[in-house]
């Protein structure tokens, strides 16, 4: 019988977070003020965030302690097993050896409440008794809402109205974890009353919930704001994935020579990549690390490194980002974790300085993968996913044309329970190609006088 | 920091499974033709199973081996982790110590594949190219659609037509994994068409799934017909959760004083309980097993133990069970795997003779058990796995008011990711009380000719 999974114990989960800030040649550029586009100190982030996120946003440590109290809410579902995809292996008829960090086993099924536990944690600490969020699809939200009921605060989720409407489940568990959920636009803040005033039927959009739940917490001392990607803080939370995973690795007798994960905001591929690019640094090891993002929003592979907001609006501090200009609008794919137009600051600065890769796959290739893996190994992967093994089957189809080994690692993020529409959208025929034209992007970078870098 | 979880190696897996047939002081009674009423022998089940699983259900032997090529599928998910629930002790106030084994790590997200994978299996061995079955809610689909598919067999299932319009997931879950899916009644078998002449809306019932999926067994040499419950193999193959629990609670230094299950058809109370019984048997232990019902079909609390059909258009052999009757229509509660009109043979033997216990609950107290469950644990449970929680959340009571510590082990059997709409429904008021009346368990047994023991 051959050992599918290499485990760890919760002895073994670690008690520090890595901060890749510490390492970088470049470090990354400060963010700007958005009307007198001048540097910000961290004291701007003051109404949104508790003050030991705002430290760990511009922290220079290379190591960062994870509070006991977050260790132990760890343990609900951590260590994750990682896997040798031996099923997958075979159905690809390659030399490569795969391996997966398995992060849907989280109650709320994605790798989100890692940086969820530790944001509820510490806001909890200074008395915080409300945190606001937006949610597109509710892998966010329902991680926040998991968190926040861990530690006794309220979670007020604005979730983008045409999701609200669609995608009901996500909503009905954030609901059973005690949130309120919103369906945004609202009439209870400017920014919605704004909207509907436009068009009482809007559907809504990520950049208008963000503005609900950002006005919400800068208007209530007792309320702040989190966010599930993008920020250094959270990119650093999740980077308790590649930590297991460097010990499983090594417990397997090996190093990956390329690590996969999908691309959003940069917290997932953070997450795991982050410790493996530390070996780089640190020991000289060449490990190659690419981020797969969706053609359909292809920042990384064909966006321009400026200063850009984070959201539609233009509220938020300017950040030096890989971006396709804050009013490019994605189509309408199934992986909405990864609709985002910009990425976020330290794997931006990374990608520039040529630290990472990046590819970007249509989701038609992406489903395809995803059907193909959950044959081979039996879990059904969300759409977010996807993206990273549609990356790993070009590794593992350029190890089997060079006929040499490779050693691949990649993020299964989370599981695709609440995508099944989308998985029978792709049997149906309903899913199309979805190609950006040059002239999509040029029309959306040229709206954009943010400053350039 | 606590420990949560006690983890076995995939070195742990079982090699066998425990037959308690081996052990009862009454044996089962043998069934008997549907026609003639005389006892029947395995030769009679020759149509429908191959012959491994036929010298199964009638076997002797106490342990019986685990091929290896299941254990290896096992490995995709096991074993599965025994949790110490901290988090429900203290919201529970209780003395009581609280452990739950979670079977929904499974792909297919319940303890269902741990069946449905030796059942693939040897089938395969036998050259049978296809497997039929019949589905309700889907869990037993999904389970046999994704073992068929890894050893590459065609899976065909016959799903409730109310429940494949109402519950497209699990359909689509089913199809990822390569099975098709019918909405029943269909106009492809005997059954399904004289159904439909007498109502073409017929909505579909589990017993009208099961006429169409053992019709095109029957008359098929390379099909063979599958059953997720009730049969003594089934409620074998799930004896590797319970195996594996007895080396969990052995590894946390204490043995439980009561084991508590859903009770459907009897492979989830009998998956967890009966390695636990065996120990009662072999070493003197006096270990409480307790089988939680749903009050809107209380067979084992207010049935009777007679003969009976397993459908309800009675094609099936008699089987000696505790029934309410097989013309018995459960209310429509969210917990659909409980939905069966009687249990299967072995657990009714051991209820008659009082070797294990038995308990019934309301779906109020159920949602509210689960919900309190998903808030202090994180993991949200599947309405089956709440009527275990009804029964844990009373057994902790009992410790409270006793003043004395108890330790209770009950079966997680699934997550409920594809019952938030149930939650939904729970949390808006939707959810009545279902009285079953006297009268009405009456006027159903009423019914009955089969023959009384």
């Amino acid at each position: 019988m051959q050992h599918r999974k290499i485990l760890l114990t919760e002895n073994d989960i670690p008690d520090h977070w890595y901060n890749i800030v510490a390492d970088m040649p470049n470090k990354p550029l400060p963010p700007l003020h958005p009307g007198t586009k001048e540097p910000i100190g961290p004291e701007a982030l003051a109404p949104l965030f508790p003050m030991e996120l705002i430290k760990q946003e511009v922290s220079a440590d290379k190591w960062v302690s994870i509070p006991d109290p977050v260790r132990d809410v760890y343990t609900l579902w951590r260590p994750t097993p990682l896997y040798r995809a031996y099923g997958l292996e075979k159905a690809l008829d390659t030399p490569a050896r795969i391996y997966y960090k398995y992060e849907g086993l989280s109650p709320a099924g994605s790798h989100k409440p890692n940086t969820a536990v530790p944001q509820a944690y510490y806001n909890k600490m200074e008395g915080v008794k409300r945190i606001t969020t937006e949610t597109g699809a509710g892998q966010w939200g329902s991680a926040l809402s998991f968190a926040c009921n861990h530690f006794g605060i309220e979670c007020e989720v604005y979730m983008v109205k045409i999701s609200y409407e669609q995608k009901p489940y996500r909503k009905f568990m954030m609901n059973t974890w005690g949130a309120t959920v919103h369906s945004s636009p609202t009439d209870h803040t400017n920014a919605g009353r704004q909207i509907l005033a436009g068009d009482p039927n809007s559907p809504g959009s990520l950049g208008i919930a963000i503005s609900e739940a950002m006005e919400r917490a800068a208007t209530d001392d007792n309320t702040k704001y989190a966010l599930g990607s993008v920020l250094n803080h959270v990119l650093m939370h999740q980077t308790i994935i590649g930590l297991e995973a460097v010990k499983q690795m090594e417990m397997a007798g090996e190093m990956p020579d390329v690590v996969v994960a999908p691309f959003g905001g940069g917290s997932n591929f953070a997450g795991i990549a982050f410790p493996f690019l530390r070996l780089n640094f640190d020991e000289g090891k060449t490990i190659r690390c690419v981020a797969s993002e969706p053609s359909s929003c292809p920042k990384l592979t064909r966006g321009v490194f400026r200063y850009d907001f984070g959201d539609t609006v233009g509220m938020t501090p300017l950040l030096p980002m890989y971006t396709l200009g804050h009013n490019f609008v994605p189509a309408p794919i199934h992986a909405g974790g990864l609709r985002y137009h910009g990425a976020g600051v330290i794997v931006s600065q990374l990608l520039k300085d040529q630290l990472i890769e990046a590819r970007a796959h249509d989701q038609l290739e992406c489903f395809e993968a995803g059907v193909a893996f959950a044959k081979a190994e039996g879990i059904i992967p969300a759409p977010e996913a996807s993206h990273a093994l549609a990356t790993v089957f070009a590794e593992a189809q350029a190890a089997k044309e060079e006929g040499k080994p490779r050693t691949i690692l990649f993020n299964l993020c989370g599981h695709g329970h609440f995508d099944l529409k989308a998985y029978d959208d792709y049997f149906s025929g309903r899913l199309v190609k979805h190609e950006v034209t040059s002239a999509d992007i040029e029309n959306s970078l040229a709206m954009l006088d943010t400053p350039l870098i």
